[in-house]
């Protein structure tokens, strides 16, 4: 797998088969993991950070659960291809813009990612299509197990995981589930729904984590605490939760389209419309307006476009993608342009 | 010619084949006169009103330039008929809300319309297509001679016409151009162009009339004085500022074209995708979108529409025509779903 093939794949996230997937667009666990043989991120020289990269290269090579993965050297991608990567949420903003040896491994299908001397040593990351946190799990035991058995973690009999910041401590564990929630956002209950969630210490993110706005009435909701509670019992906090949460928006839809459909066929025909007749347009305004018609298709107003190509635009339409599909470099006011004529392009298509 | 004809006509101010009409929508003069024979509006009572009424019909049945004019009697028609004729400006919202005996005459072109007991005895208005002052001032000229042939106005030879409200004594004239200034809206100019025009005491209203806002980016200028200049130089007061509104419209949208084309493509192509795709949309938004459109048509951005079409759109959404040309009463959600519908397939029909 080269870098210049990711921009035409689907990527796991926005597959849009797994379960519950008209709400849920993927499910995704992390594990914070460091070495024990290296002081912590913040106290290594340059030399550490070479050795980290290069030890975490050689001893997971063969590893069984980790077999064809592709390893990317971070420091030696240019600014586009690492864009790429952060818009498929295959490595984090910090990854990206850090400085020093750093590097990712990713499977084929892009469910697994492995980012090296991040925050941490090792960043973990396991991705499942829907509301899938079991099989993320499953799988991420695996990896985790096959990691362990070729390096050793700084691990505290008493703490559990040690982690450059107290606050991944324990587990080292992010559970976090993605979700798609416009008619919650559109009936106003949004704020109600995360004073909730907070109150039984759970998190909600913008799509693109830490610190981001949330965009396209994206939302990721996630576990706070990763002290005191053993991995399954996180999980089970977020899976018994997002059942709720998943309830609240089809009930939201519902009322939607019981009690204002006029009103809800007329924000979903419109946004559509934009999309087919803008000369120009941002990725913030084209997130807003595909996830309205993300909701008109599943709730049926919407009836000459698929999920999964919907799923597509969101994350193609994103400036390092677009610039890679059309294979050249442009400033903001040309990817705006750009960006309509593939959306018309796109539309056009899938209408066929 | 019925009232239940009227919403499928033209109408002379949509005609949009009047000198720059790409521009100047109507060129409209009234004339405010008063009978000799009866007291101000203010101080007459029923039977004085209907006096007023009859006479008037009366002695202008068989007038030459008036042969062929339709007498409604204003009281008689229902609120809907006389919001449509408000609506093709053939009568004024004063007429419509007033009480008692009223009526107006007007002509199949729609070219002349006669008010009787609004705000003075008559009020006469000669509306032509496009930039035409000229004819619209010969025929106006042929049409209160003749009047005035067959009924003795109030006039003092020291301040001319009298009139109910001192601003018309004089002439009782006030010449009005509908122009249609988008461009001069987008580039912030609209103001400056205003401040200039009432610097010479022209005014600036709505395209209702006085006291209503500016809809669709078309504006009323008009003279403000009557008294101590002649018919011919208020005429050319207006007429000779005119043509540099034209101009500073004009080369606002050569500065759009030249250098914010894609800005300017973008906010005409969005108007149209909105109009085509809106499941619900009030007269007034409607009127901001057309004129977008408008503009994009005159500039050569669309190329799959006409202006008489989009003149036409701009009347037959307006409330009272939509609910005669469905033939049923509607309330505001209502007609905002049927506007919707009916934008729907006259874009789609005027596309083929």
């Amino acid at each position: 797998m080269v870098i210049d093939e990711l921009h035409d794949r689907c990527g796991e996230w926005l597959r849009g088969n797994g379960p519950q997937s008209d709400i849920v667009m993927s499910s995704r666990i992390r594990l914070a993991r460091n070495l024990a043989d290296f002081p912590f991120m913040r106290r290594c020289n340059d030399i550490d950070r070479a050795n980290i990269e290069s030890t975490v290269r050689e001893r997971l090579t063969g590893s069984p659960a980790l077999s064809g993965l592709n390893f990317f050297n971070v420091a030696d991608l240019n600014t586009l291809d690492r864009q790429l990567l952060v818009e498929r949420q295959l490595i984090s903003r910090e990854l990206s813009n850090g400085e020093g040896a750093r590097a990712v491994a990713i499977d084929s299908k892009e469910q697994l990612s492995l980012m090296v001397n991040e925050e941490d040593h090792l960043r973990i990351q396991v991705m499942k299509s829907g509301l899938d946190l079991d099989a993320g799990w499953e799988q991420m035991n695996q990896v985790d197990d096959d990691i362990e058995s070729s390096l050793t973690y700084a691990y505290s009999p008493k703490l559990g995981y040690l982690t450059a910041c107290p606050t991944n401590v324990g587990t080292g564990m992010r559970v976090s589930v993605l979700v798609h929630l416009p008619a919650l956002v559109i009936t106003h209950q949004i704020e109600k729904v995360f004073r909730s969630l907070q109150k039984i210490n759970l998190v909600v993110r913008g799509l693109y984590g830490e610190g981001t706005q949330a965009m396209g009435d994206f939302y990721q909701i996630s576990n706070q605490i990763t002290l005191g509670k053993d991995e399954a019992a996180i999980i089970d906090q977020v899976s018994d939760v997002i059942p709720f949460v998943i309830d609240y928006e089809r009930k939201a839809r519902q009322f939607l389209l019981d009690e204002k459909q006029n009103d809800l066929f007329d924000r979903v025909s419109r946004a559509y419309g934009t999309l087919q007749t803008a000369q120009q347009i941002s990725s913030e305004e084209t997130m807003y307006l595909l996830s309205r018609v993300r909701m008109g298709v599943n709730l049926g107003l919407i009836d000459n476009l698929e999920i999964p190509a919907i799923n597509q635009l969101f994350l193609r339409t994103q400036p390092a993608h677009l610039q890679k599909i059309r294979d050249t470099s442009m400033d903001t006011d040309r990817r705006n342009v750009e960006r309509a004529i593939y959306l018309r392009e796109q539309l056009k298509r899938e209408e066929n």
